[in-house]
């Protein structure tokens, strides 16, 4: 049966993914669309604004079929951890294509870029260190590192970035998925005003939502009215949008009674990082004035973001790196419509990993944190209602439309 | 010069904490006062209503002369650990008598059972041992073990207790420091409803303020006017008054990403209680509820708020034994009378540890323990007041009245 893969974070589900999903399914010839969403927390290293069920449902009523949990500790990581982890989860779903959206838009720059980092790979690597010495954060020596071999992908902006890895991942697999994008309608990912059209980013929606300049409803210009529907539920039921500040006070108390050897044993805490962690944490009141006295030229905010939130979830680094060893073990489904249980039940016998619909049902270290991620997300809600709100995880069904 | 000595937390000062230093005074032939105070958490391993510095002002204004800081680790210590850093200290600060409440009220009684417990010492400890693999918890098995030597002490009581672990110190010691007591008025210390004399423990005062049966003003029949000022200026200026509940959610965050071999690091954790921690989390949705699943018979509930405090700040097992082994190795001055400033400058030389007013001026992994314990006393408060407060125990000189 043939299906298009997506890997996302619909936070929150926009027009702009609306009409990629239409495209996908258009341009591959298909009915069905599986998605890999990240689960509460992003590869920027933040929480999402509403939980993952929330988006899940929010996805399926706008077109996806089948939505799968791209594991906490590949959903956080950079670019290259994200793409190894989404791009095998759907190879081992046997799903037929791969369709993202790039700034660029041609998928043959994205082969092409991505055959001659690997014919190019140790020279490349020895470039990026290079910069990196230089003081260059990752995607900029990145970047610079490839502009050496002239192809014409900017590698800078977001959305080529992580199609680059897909790419990249595929051809290392070898996978039977074939990749093709379609390009960004007008919003650039980045862009944090809302636009006069139709498509907004999701940054610029966040934004505007938690400076009180965008009320939910208003949103409908730039969403599907689904979207506004769930996050209207959600801040009803849960009081509250997330976002850094809401876990603030957990993240000070961490730094308050860590030392600097237990904090470097947190997962991307490197070069000495720990000691300008615990003597920033002294003069900041905020999430936000905590990062501005951290960030420096070395570090991009959302490499700093993810340092905060594995000590936030206390995630240890010889364990993080050894299960980042080897792609996801499992297929966490969190929601599909009839079409993706079509899909699900015709090919289920084809699938490498076991779906997992009960999280009881299996104990996986990589499971685990799936599972510690959604309990540490549920802190700043209110204690009556958080409780219930963890209790999901083992008690909910995957959502079915 | 003559000084009578105290160790108490007045939380709050209240009537009975008066007539205690007025009759210490008054028995000891003195006008001058030094108090060992506990900091911000106290012996039963709980928050203080309000923090050391209002305590503190609370004590000067109602006749204490000067109020040192018990260091963290030793008051929220079980009795003997507690009298032995409290004894040291005032030893240290050439005090010459100790004042002490008990429910028996003859000194004599106390230097017999002191006696008979130091000249039995291995059959007690072992006496001990026995009861508590019957299944006793510590307080009712240390009774039982002395129930054999018939002394007229009825340990279970908890002034008794402690006044019984000052003795013993003392003797062991061999200081000068003179003890003495003071029959507890009326009162007793586990008394939870107001009664309708001048005299209210200090648990029924706190348990009528937090049901809202009571408010700051109305406990003028029980304490000082300068009580209820100053618990109205704390409540103003940080509205709030500390309990345990106020808490919950940073202890809930620590037992929701810390593994089971991570949590029995901790000091008190022992036995295997740390899986009981984890389990019991899953099901509580407040400090209360959480005591209640977790209490058995094996452990008295003072214990198990011990073993959640070092949970909350992170005190590591083995540092904090090493840390126990010796007295503490400075007088944290909190506040001075006139009075009081006469004695320090008098007795100076005779100290047998430095006096520390500034926490900047000295390093020590007690201290800095003290100064981790203020940020976590801290968490509670709205985060922009949350800075200042902690700030003060870099920026406040010690109170002077």
């Amino acid at each position: 049966m043939k299906t298009v893969g997506i890997i996302a974070e619909y936070n929150p589900f926009h027009n702009g993914h609306l009409y990629h999903i239409n495209e996908a399914k258009k341009q591959s010839d298909t009915d069905c669309a599986v998605v890999i969403m990240s689960g509460n927390f992003l590869q920027r290293g933040e929480p999402a604004l509403v939980s993952k069920w929330a988006r899940t449902a929010m996805a399926l009523k706008a077109g996806a079929d089948v939505v799968i949990e791209l594991p906490f500790l590949f959903a956080v990581g950079h670019a290259d951890t994200f793409a190894y982890g989404a791009i095998n989860l759907l190879e081992s779903l046997s799903v037929s294509s791969l369709c993202f959206g790039s700034e660029h838009g041609d998928i043959s720059a994205f082969l092409k870029a991505a055959e001659i980092a690997r014919a190019n790979k140790p020279l490349i690597e020895e470039n990026i260190k290079a910069e990196m010495k230089k003081g260059s954060s990752y995607p900029n020596a990145v970047t610079n590192a490839l502009t050496h071999f002239k192809t014409d992908l900017d590698l800078s902006q977001p959305n080529n970035i992580l199609g680059f890895s897909y790419v990249k991942e595929i051809q290392k697999l070898g996978a039977k998925l074939t990749p093709f994008t379609i390009q960004r309608k007008s919003a650039d990912y980045h862009d944090e005003s809302l636009p006069s059209g139709p498509i907004a980013s999701a940054t610029s929606i966040r934004k505007n939502l938690f400076s009180n300049q965008t009320t939910i409803e208003s949103l409908s210009s730039f969403t599907p009215l689904s979207t506004v529907d769930e996050l209207q539920k959600y801040k009803k039921t849960y009081k509250l949008l997330h976002n850094w500040e809401a876990y603030f006070s957990y993240l000070q108390h961490q730094l308050f009674i860590l030392s600097a050897s237990e904090l470097k044993s947190h997962y991307e805490m490197e070069e000495g990082m720990e000691y300008r962690f615990l003597k920033m944490m002294k003069e900041a009141d905020s999430f936000q004035t905590l990062m501005t006295l951290i960030k420096n030229k070395r570090y991009t905010w959302t490499r700093l973001q993810r340092m905060c939130l594995h000590i936030l979830m206390n995630t240890n680094k010889e364990e993080a790196k050894a299960l980042l060893n080897s792609p996801p073990p499992y297929a966490r489904l969190l929601g599909m419509t009839k079409q993706g249980k079509n899909y699900l039940n015709t090919m289920k016998k084809t699938f490498e990993v076991p779906l997992v619909s009960a999280v009881s049902k299996m104990d996986h270290p990589l499971l685990n944190m799936d599972i510690k991620a959604t309990r540490v997300y549920s802190l700043p809600l209110d204690i009556k209602v958080r409780q219930r709100f963890f209790k999901q995880e083992y008690t909910t069904p995957p959502i079915q439309l």
